[in-house]
């Protein structure tokens, strides 16, 4: 099955309490594609870098799977993101983002894009997200992420888009800001009210939820006693979410459920290390370790 | 098996965003009991009240399970503790705390009291903490509790206590605290090196983690849309999680897991009204439907 991200390909300076970065690859579309090759392939990306972009990096991805065919390369400088974690990796302060090429960004799909069946729209501007559904034919599955900024200045685009997905995968404080409500399950049954048949609302440190109208499903984070670099776990996670959904071709309750585990998996592997590194050597079989570890972590029996 | 619990019987005055209470019951020991009788009884008790303290409210726990035996009636006041909570209940001010005849509290088990099994020591002062322990014969499990205050002012009784105890269960951030490390995996283990065979870390909206040395199990909490104070639910989970302990009689580790999903139903059950209301006409039944919901909300197969 097609898989199609869209989203910002980056560079990022991030500095943690355990060392720090200088324009790494990074960006929603990077790390959602990284992640999301290791269970299948291609992962079709579509995005703009500069023309001062490692293209070496990018091609580290492609043999791992990760079709760039969509990439455009624009004159000027690519989309730079710099910021500082807290001692703890709780909160972090964005210190500097530069758009670059971004700024003018507008996502056109290679032709054979447009078939793809599973589309991940990475957290652009709604108005983008829209254009790009616009040109893919017939998906089966369309995830969509957004954030703060987009709530506040597009949000009446955000509610058009909400109408065209199934699923929106947002963390705790957007769906708050976006439903006005701070209790989360009621936050995503305002966000299925307009839409969507499944909110995923990410947690950070404390996993994700899957909530659809009649059922709430949780998977807490993997437990990891050392963490690295909390950058790119969102998109890691969806990527892993949407990459086995691709795989298996398969929408039950059940399958979604084990999307959710392979989406944390990818997200505990992208934590352990700077930027995408995570990812690297990362098999299909650590991944499914990883997976049993998940069943393990929350598993109990109920006495008869 | 025995069941007892030693700790604070208080008058609550609480404000919420959705109403406030006033001198309501509560407490560690109110709490724990309230929601430890439902799985097993009699919860014994041993505290102190002034001579102004509500008595009727406490009888009604007795014709639900709880042993009184051990609560003093002390000339003076009852301890008071008054607190705020903000418009999203994730944090709470103290406004006042009077202490009253808990400042000169000493722990005194009646005879019968001295043979129980299963033994919480709710947040006191870690020195009468050890005091209870001595005055118990042959206790088969003893957890704890404790505070940011003792880890302060008592850090070495503390210490001592914890090799006599066999679960530490606190919140995170004391946790973090007590250990000097913020990742709360290095910091349960820490807490291991130190005594306990198990640290309960309560994660308040986000659940409880109870940690072995080679094993980590999570339990979410209940997913409510309504959440009306959170006040006792830590409480609630200790008197849910010893409760099923003391009713089985088994300390198992699939046992353990069972328990952990008890203590989370039943501090599910403390946060949906004030107080100790949320207990009132709460059955066996009604804890297990719960617990169902629990195997609901993180249930996966793995594939085969």
């Amino acid at each position: 099955m097609g898989l199609l991200v869209v989203g910002s390909i980056a560079l990022d300076s991030v500095a943690t309490p355990f060392g720090e970065t200088a324009d790494a690859p990074g960006g929603s579309a990077v790390f959602f594609s990284a992640a999301g090759a290791i269970l299948h392939n291609p992962v079709q990306v579509v995005g703009v870098v500069g023309s001062d972009y490692p293209w070496d990096a990018l091609r580290q991805l492609e043999a791992r799977g990760v079709d760039l065919t969509g990439v455009e390369r624009a004159p000027g400088e690519s989309f730079r993101w710099k910021a500082r974690y807290s001692y703890d990796l709780a909160s972090r302060e964005t210190l500097e983002t530069r758009l670059g090429v971004f700024a003018a960004f507008r996502p056109r799909l290679p032709e054979r894009f447009r078939s793809a069946r599973y589309v991940f729209l990475g957290n652009i501007d709604p108005e983008l997200q829209l254009g790009v559904l616009d040109q893919v034919r017939d998906p089966a599955l369309v995830a969509c992420d957004t954030m703060n900024y987009w709530i506040h200045s597009k949000k009446d685009l955000l509610l058009e888009l909400l109408r065209h997905i199934d699923i929106l995968m947002v963390n705790d404080s957007e769906a708050r800001e976006l439903s006005g409500d701070w209790n989360i399950y009621r936050a995503a049954q305002w966000i299925l009210s307009r839409g969507p048949t499944m909110t995923v609302i990410k947690q950070g440190e404390h996993g994700a939820l899957l909530v659809e109208a009649q059922s709430v499903f949780k998977v807490p984070a993997y437990p990891l006693q050392e963490v690295f670099d909390p950058t790119g776990a969102g998109d890691a996670f969806a990527g892993g979410f949407m990459g086995y959904l691709a795989k298996t071709g398969d929408r039950s309750p059940a399958n979604l459920r084990r999307a959710m585990v392979y989406g944390a998996a990818m997200g505990s592997f992208a934590v352990e290390k700077f930027g995408i590194q995570g990812f690297e050597g990362v098999t299909l079989a650590d991944v499914r370790a990883r997976v049993r570890g998940f069943k393990e972590l929350v598993h109990f029996e109920v006495e008869p």
